[in-house]
């Protein structure tokens, strides 16, 4: 089968990667000729996933339009904020191949999941599917098992999509609920940022697990009034990369969180990252605004969003969620 | 409030410790007369939670008649195998105050949990609920905040429970299922062993979130079929508990899995561990046990069970699990 993978990112590659363990025609676009023939030169993802040898089989290219001609399944793994634009891309190509999309996250401007911008922009009949679940690329390309979920609105995509990634160390699941898988991959990375800034802080291990459990709970919550189900937030799109990316050195949702737990101001973190601040610093404002306007009681992500956006201090925030009243465990 | 605590290990201690700030009138009791004068004479648990002061109003006493007279509520946390025996001395002092059991655990010998046996010995109508969650000894005295979950068939118990814990730092949720909170707590510490053997393999962060994911699961579908909601499992005692229970350091259950993906035999670890084998030991073979007598597929429970009883190989294990049939997430 021929697979084309929007670009060449840690994921992306790694992705591509085990599409070519599984025997594919695997073609990794990259936006950047100049990196692409870089890559090609030392065979090689040396900036964003080096000390790794590509495949043999795998085609490094920089022209959209052969990457993508007559090719079987599209793979996009551009961030969030800029998938619109690669979307436009394809659409401008007038692609008819199936899009399995791997980024995670809610466009701040529409506050749409990337299912619904596919639909916009290459109409609802569009073949489209997303794959999500606990994953560092740095160690799929590894080797190291990993297991995801894949979910389409087309079942015969979703089966498919298994069917093609599927092998030893990579295990897909499918799922029905293509709403509650987008929103799992995008939300988690709000508790992330949270995680950090409990680490920052210096508190344990309990107060995480707490945060991990109360979170989900919200997600599910959240999910619920947009349309998804809420046991969806349990698996492997939900809590299983909840706790990956709460738990990873790697995150950089993680990694804000715990310079806000130690009294840097977004300000100063934003000095600090340069222009690619962590995915979850949007996803919470996205998220804020759903909750408020489908009226769902989310106080980490409400917190979250006074300390990222209103200047409200880390342990206060703790100390507030800590004194609420006395509740039942679940309402 | 008059509050007795048997017995004095690290948990019992910091939650003595707790109720001492609640400023109720608390009495730690500790089966050895000479480690209670020990430790009356340093005013520390200096050999199973050493380097913290005990609270200047906590009773230390070796003498049950006194400890539980006329006392208002007695927290159990002897460890689950030995806990009929102090429920049978309890009886033995004809206690009628409520129990509030603290352990976690399925009597091997008996499949029972701790609110059964306690039926069994002092009698249906005894009130008795259970206090579980993601909570490490070693940082709730130290103030860091922890929440944890109180269940009851005594409704007017769990809420006096949960206002006699609660405070800034301890959060108690409420939940009226029994079942869940208790099964939720002792079936974590198979997930817990498995945890580690994926540390001692040497892989990753991805293996251990799908582990967890999946674990969660079982425990789910297990629990479900035991008489205990589904839901619970997603709450403090279950996913909380598991998170923290698998990430931890201080875990002993954990501590067994990664000397099992090193290579060692469980006569190995026995022999280095002494006759205190970490609980998930026992329970991972009353939970297989159980899940045979109700027919419920268990595939991660079962290749521990092979891997602890039968001497398959923890990698062999591993692969099994990974290359089993393609599914659905739910099922």
């Amino acid at each position: 089968m021929k697979i084309t993978v929007l670009s060449s990112g840690s994921w992306g590659t790694a992705l591509a990667k085990t599409l070519c363990d599984n025997n594919h025609d695997v073609h990794l676009w990259s936006r950047s000729q100049e990196y692409s023939d870089a890559m090609e030169a030392k065979r090689e993802n040396f900036r964003y996933l080096p000390g790794f040898p590509l495949p043999d089989s795998l085609h490094l290219t920089a022209d959209l339009a052969k990457a993508i001609e007559n090719t079987d399944l599209i793979v996009t793994s551009t961030p969030t904020q800029y998938v619109r634009h690669s979307l436009e891309m394809l659409k401008e190509h007038k692609t008819t191949a199936p899009i399995c999309n791997v980024s995670k996250g809610i466009e701040v401007s529409s506050l749409q999941r990337i299912s619904e911008i596919t639909s916009e922009i290459l109409g609802e009949s569009h073949p489209f599917c997303v794959l999500v679940g606990p994953s560092h690329a740095e160690e799929l390309i590894k080797n190291m098992p990993t297991a995801v979920v894949v979910s389409s609105q087309f079942n015969y995509l979703a089966k498919m999509v298994q069917n093609v990634f599927m092998n030893q160390n990579f295990r897909v699941y499918t799922s029905s609920d293509l709403v509650g898988v987008e929103l799992g991959g995008a939300l988690k990375n709000i508790f992330a940022i949270a995680a950090g800034v409990i680490d920052g802080l210096g508190l344990g291990d309990n107060t995480k697990a707490a945060l991990m459990t109360r979170g989900n709970v919200e997600m599910a919550r959240l999910g619920r009034a947009l349309g998804g189900f809420e046991e969806t937030f349990n698996g492997l799109s939900g809590i299983g990369d909840l706790i990956v990316t709460c738990t990873s050195k790697h995150s950089r949702n993680r990694s804000v969180g715990e310079m806000l737990g130690k009294g840097l101001s977004m300000d100063d973190i934003k000095a600090k990252l340069g222009h690619s601040v962590a995915e979850g610093v949007a996803t919470t404002k996205s998220a804020y605004q759903l909750a408020q306007q489908y009226k769902v009681e989310v106080p980490i992500i409400e917190q979250c969003y006074q300390v990222l956006y209103e200047d409200r201090s880390a342990a206060e925030a703790i100390n507030y969620l800590m004194t609420r009243d006395a509740k039942q465990e679940r309402n």
